[in-house]
């Protein structure tokens, strides 16, 4: 594979609670067997109704003394939604990480604002990315005859380096990983533990796409000749093996 | 900016200490003013001469007693490099995370094995990564008239998720990250806390066409449509304000 192309979908409406993502991305784009459909986040959760209306979370007295403590200096009752959303607070002094429910380590546990009909609303991470993934392949196979592999993403910031990049969350009909331990490499040496995460670099690249405030959710990644199957858990780094921390 | 290319500079010779980097790839790729090159550095730090002959490397106690208490079961004498390009070690049990002099948290300081004419060597990461991609940049200019962008590249760890990325270290000619601070999404609603790694992003695309193994060292990314400039030094969190830490 010596060249890849990453292509916006354009067109695509505002997206509503219930709405067929599949149908609205096969009336704007032609995809080719062997595309890889990289979706943002937010767009999936509209459509899933991972929504919750601001007016009517109350915020407890964790939430409240978190939410003082923040440089972003939130509204306690987003606070509330993050630490609902979450198993474990890694960080709760002028930022919030958390491990999310799906097991992500981010900031606010994905969680967004978001103004829908004029109402203030946050937006949730999908309840299971892979399947949120796996369902939109499967629809757009039936809708176009076309086999896809589909990544859903969302933007991340990261320990040591500054600034957000785009990882994934969902996976399907791809690999995430490749796992080029026991290949050589051009030296003729063995290459040492050297897994690619190569579905978050398909999200990274995407990303340059999608920007961050245009309205382009959904890119096509073409060229990528990819074999195998996986999942957006095997990016998740087990606690016990995080070497890092 | 709707849609990109990720083009792969194929049929690039070995690359020995000395070479000329930009009189290669002028041979071997047509540039366009915008474009982005993102160019490993192990090739880089090959032209640089910044290798290492193992059997000239004598390991200290320190090295000698680390490497022993690392997965990899290393040679000391690498290890012994490793420190040596640190100037600060993360963590030392199973595996080996420092801060480089450059002032980047990798794994092994960026020392890889490479085999050079037969003989083991040790590539060290360039000395200064963007004025590496300053030098490159202002050669292909000379060399082609062509204004492009440059990324000195590499593929990390990182903590919480698995595999390694594509990363950014050294950038010239172009900005590193993206400051959307004060913009507006998509919903009409004010940003917080976004600033795009864009040249991560960039650099992780790249890496899907480099792949680890095959030959193609060089990548030329076009379509971004970029304005400013930046360094790589933009991407490094300072430690005093990594709330990740």
């Amino acid at each position: 594979m010596k060249s890849l192309e990453l292509i916006g979908v354009e067109g695509l409406p505002e997206v509503r609670s219930g709405d067929d993502l599949a149908q609205l991305l096969s009336a704007h784009a032609k995809f080719q067997p062997g595309d890889v459909l990289v979706m943002a986040q937010k767009v999936v959760s509209k459509a899933e109704g991972r929504l919750i209306d601001l007016a009517a979370v109350v915020a407890g007295e964790d939430a409240v003394r978190i939410a003082g403590g923040l440089i972003a200096n939130p509204d306690p009752r987003m606070v509330q939604v993050v630490l609902d959303e979450s198993v474990r607070v890694l960080r709760s002094e002028r930022v919030l990480i958390t491990e999310t429910r799906q097991g992500y380590v981010s900031a606010n546990a994905g969680v967004d604002h978001s103004n829908v009909g004029g109402h203030d609303k946050l937006t949730l991470l999908p309840v299971d990315p892979d399947a949120s993934a796996k369902r939109l392949r499967v629809r757009l196979q039936e809708l176009t005859g076309v086999e896809v592999g589909v990544i859903i993403s969302d933007t991340f910031g990261r320990p040591w380096r500054l600034g957000i990049v785009n990882v994934a969350l969902g996976v399907a009909g791809m690999p995430a990983t490749v796992d080029l331990r026991g290949t050589l490499d051009d030296d003729g040496e063995p290459l040492r533990a050297t897994v690619l995460a190569i579905a978050d670099d398909i999200a990274a690249g995407a990303g340059l796409v999608m920007g961050k405030t245009n309205r382009t959710p959904a890119v096509i990644v073409r060229g990528l000749e990819l074999r195998g199957s996986g999942s957006g858990r095997d990016l998740i780094r087990p606690q016990a093996e995080d070497l890092f921390r």
